[in-house]
């Protein structure tokens, strides 16, 4: 049956989440009632990141399979794009995929951007897009001590307690952190997959070392500990962005014949 | 009497312009309800950019004057921003002027910034705040035919045929285009003022020199020809943003002792 991969854009502002629930609106369902109403075809869009309440994304990922034959990936993404307004979400690429691709299992890197808007005034343009830090922030002492959650570890002490990953075992591959402009601090986080809150507990943890009430000895001492309440804060959903899903060359590089990918 | 230098920014969307208008909101109403909302005085916020419905800014600048002395710029910065929520409008920088500064008359810049989305996909997290450009636009012939409008001329043919000014002659001192990122495109706008719709006007023409339409050559024509139908469409509001102002250097640099600008 065909497989298409889909990379979606969001405002997570209006939904309860990623995935499907009974009790307010997600993106997942939004999606699968765009494709129910083209297709005819009640299908599962299965996403690579469960993104939480208010998270946006620029390149979450994900697959459905449809029965019909009838649809190449760019009347998909097309489809899916006419019917879903006015719902801030978009397709913004769409390609055939292999039998075996699945966007959560077949996934080995997620990539993360966090945006903390760090100037007196809160925001106008960008409510609800960015974390709103008034007081300055030393984003180079952000970042040192950022370079103590890179690699390998336990990281308990960032992760939601409610958080259902079965190990706090991560690596953490990247954590870059620098100034955009004159009042925007960009975080960069990229790992095979990241626990439960575990990017806004990790920005949250250090903003206190940026208003200096923290030093990075201090974050070491956090995730050695091994308890979420060694660490800092939850950072709020407003800044962060998933921005892109990673798969091994070998799957992402089986498009069907005449199915080449659709992005312009 | 004291008086106040703001730089504003707001998104457009909600409001039906900048100017106060019997029958909508508009921006510079809720900045004097704000304003009267804790001086307890109804003063006029007089802006150097009336935009238009819709029109977005990051760097509009307005002053007041108040009676009382009590306030200083950051004082007044931070009551408008407390009180104006959760209106999408902030203040993000005030200091104390001379008293012959007039936001609008002392103008002697203004500077626009134009964004168009250039994918297949239409917007999901910028909904309303992006020019959405379906077909790939050829940016370097832009930029090229822009070039034709740089200068002193008449510019009947880009203003609106309601526009106000007495005169249509006008020194466009840039109008630079360039790709930013894989999707956007960017025109940057820059004179001593502009006409009624003239950034709209020019950006809608460029785009058919984008997509093939129109020349370079077809671009003068249409600036000879001194008719509001020679030339192309107005783009939408959504993608404009007046970026900043500016004003002569004697008039910016006479802060009264002991107010610095706040904007950190």
């Amino acid at each position: 049956m065909p497989r298409f991969k889909l990379t979606i854009e969001y405002d997570g502002r209006p939904y309860i989440g990623w995935q499907r629930q009974a009790d307010g609106p997600t993106v997942q369902e939004c999606l699968e009632d765009a494709v129910f109403a083209f297709s005819g075809e009640r299908v599962e869009v299965a996403g690579a990141g469960r993104t939480d309440k208010g998270v946006h994304a620029t390149g979450q990922v994900a697959h459905i399979e449809l029965s019909g034959t009838r649809f190449d990936a760019g009347t998909v993404m097309n489809a899916i794009n006419a019917l879903i307004r006015p719902e801030p979400i978009a397709v913004v690429a769409a390609e055939a995929a292999a039998d075996d691709f699945h966007a959560r299992f077949s996934a080995n890197e997620r990539r993360y951007r966090y945006e903390i808007l760090n100037r007196r005034a809160p925001p106008a343009i960008h409510q609800g897009k960015v974390w709103h830090v008034a007081v300055p922030l030393d984003v180079d002492a952000m970042h040192a001590a950022a370079q103590r959650l890179v690699g390998h570890h336990d990281f308990t002490s960032f992760r939601a307690t409610q958080c259902q990953s079965a190990s706090a075992e991560k690596t953490l591959d990247q954590l870059d952190i620098f100034r955009e402009g004159e009042d925007r601090i960009v975080a960069i986080a990229r790992s095979r997959s990241f626990l439960h809150h575990q990017v806004r507990n990790m920005v949250g943890t250090l903003k206190l070392v940026g208003e200096g009430k923290w030093t990075a000895d201090r974050v070491s001492e956090a995730l050695a500990a091994r308890r979420r309440a060694a660490a800092g804060p939850t950072a709020p959903a407003d800044g962060l962005y998933l921005t892109g899903v990673g798969y091994p060359d070998e799957i992402e590089a089986k498009p069907q014949a005449g199915h080449k990918p659709q992005t312009q």
